[in-house]
């Protein structure tokens, strides 16, 4: 309750700001199977890109939200299309980009999956195991550089040169703003620290609960993308 | 509330049947870093798990719960410890076997983990990544093969072969139960088909709820324990 206040008092800067637009967000980590049990994963509660997906609607927007495996209750998004694996959040955000506004990838795709996967569980046998690993598409990428790309909005978890890295990925990737965070501090809990970037520059934002952070960020989303060409 | 009263029906074979003895549990996956964001995994919701300490609950034990990341409440257990790794599983559980007299290993320990782990994130560079994996301690072995073991009783999620390796592990870890299931449809269900295998033979339990399950087992394991030398 307390929390919904504080989100409340953010609400008024960007409240319809992104009305009767559309905005498709990815949220929480992706599970990159090995066999019947086993798979790689990323530490991410989904709790950033949930925010986020609430902020969007907060703004009036029409919201799509693609899910990884998570366990918490999602907001009542327009549509909901839940994933397990990289290659099917990728599979899911092609199917549904067309027509979108703004993409926000705020899902923790893992980048790496499994060479081969196996229908039944591996017997344990080896005293060491080799596990080959194979490039996971990069959706935001792809999305970035569609012919009418939306307006698309990374998000980069450092856990070193945080800054500097998170830039490189903006410019490498042609984005109009990324939203950086330290991964160690950030993961799994209820606040972050992030830092906007954008062509303008580094905006700070001090740590907060998260579903202040994504009022924060989604009212500078909105600015950005009503002065985008 | 269905549940409940489903579970309710199979209170009286067992309620009490456990009564001031110290029951110790694993329950969920465990987590196995690979850096600051990624690691390795096992799917496991940790309903069995939980729903085993409830179920010793239920039959009057004292019941220490050792849970890896799940993401469900818990029973209200006598002492409750949380873990990541299957090495924090295992130094947990090395700290409180003792005088346990029954130790019900339901956690789906990664048997593997990295061979190293960073603490900062990786950046991805390569296009092919080879991961090297050892093997993980046996905690079930350790505690079967301690000079005072408690009654131990295993459980073994397979996808081929079901009855066979899970009587296979059962003699090779000499244990007095195990419990064997078909991970593809067991696995985040909220029910399951088992098989019970001890010294006298094989012993189906036909689909049902996990809790219903588990109060099975549970009633099971008092017999057994009973007679148990």
């Amino acid at each position: 309750a307390l929390l919904e206040a504080i989100r409340a008092q953010f609400l008024p800067k960007y409240l319809d700001s992104l009305n009767g637009k559309r905005v498709l967000i990815t949220a929480g980590p992706t599970f990159e199977a090995i066999d019947a049990v086993r798979g790689l994963t990323n530490r991410s509660s989904g709790k950033m890109g949930l925010a986020m997906a609430q902020a969007a609607l907060d703004a009036g927007a029409q919201v799509t939200l693609i899910c990884g495996p998570i366990c918490l209750p999602c907001p009542p998004v327009d549509k909901q299309v839940n994933v397990s694996s990289a290659e099917e959040m990728f599979a899911a955000v092609k199917n549904e980009i067309a027509n979108n506004d703004i993409f926000i990838s705020v899902a923790a795709v893992a980048d790496y999956r499994p060479a081969e996967t196996y229908p039944h569980k591996l017997k344990k046998e080896a005293e060491v195991l080799t596990l080959t690993l194979v490039p996971n598409p990069d959706i935001l990428r792809y999305v970035a550089s569609l012919p009418h790309a939306p307006f698309c909005v990374g998000f980069a978890a450092e856990t070193e040169q945080i800054e500097q890295y998170a830039e490189s990925k903006r410019r490498d990737k042609k984005l109009p703003l990324i939203v950086a965070n330290d991964a160690r501090s950030a993961i799994g809990s209820d606040d972050n620290a992030l830092i906007l970037i954008d062509d303008d520059g580094i905006h700070p934002l001090s740590t907060a609960a998260k579903t202040v952070q994504a009022a924060r960020v989604m009212a500078h989303i909105a600015e950005l993308y009503a002065r985008y060409p």
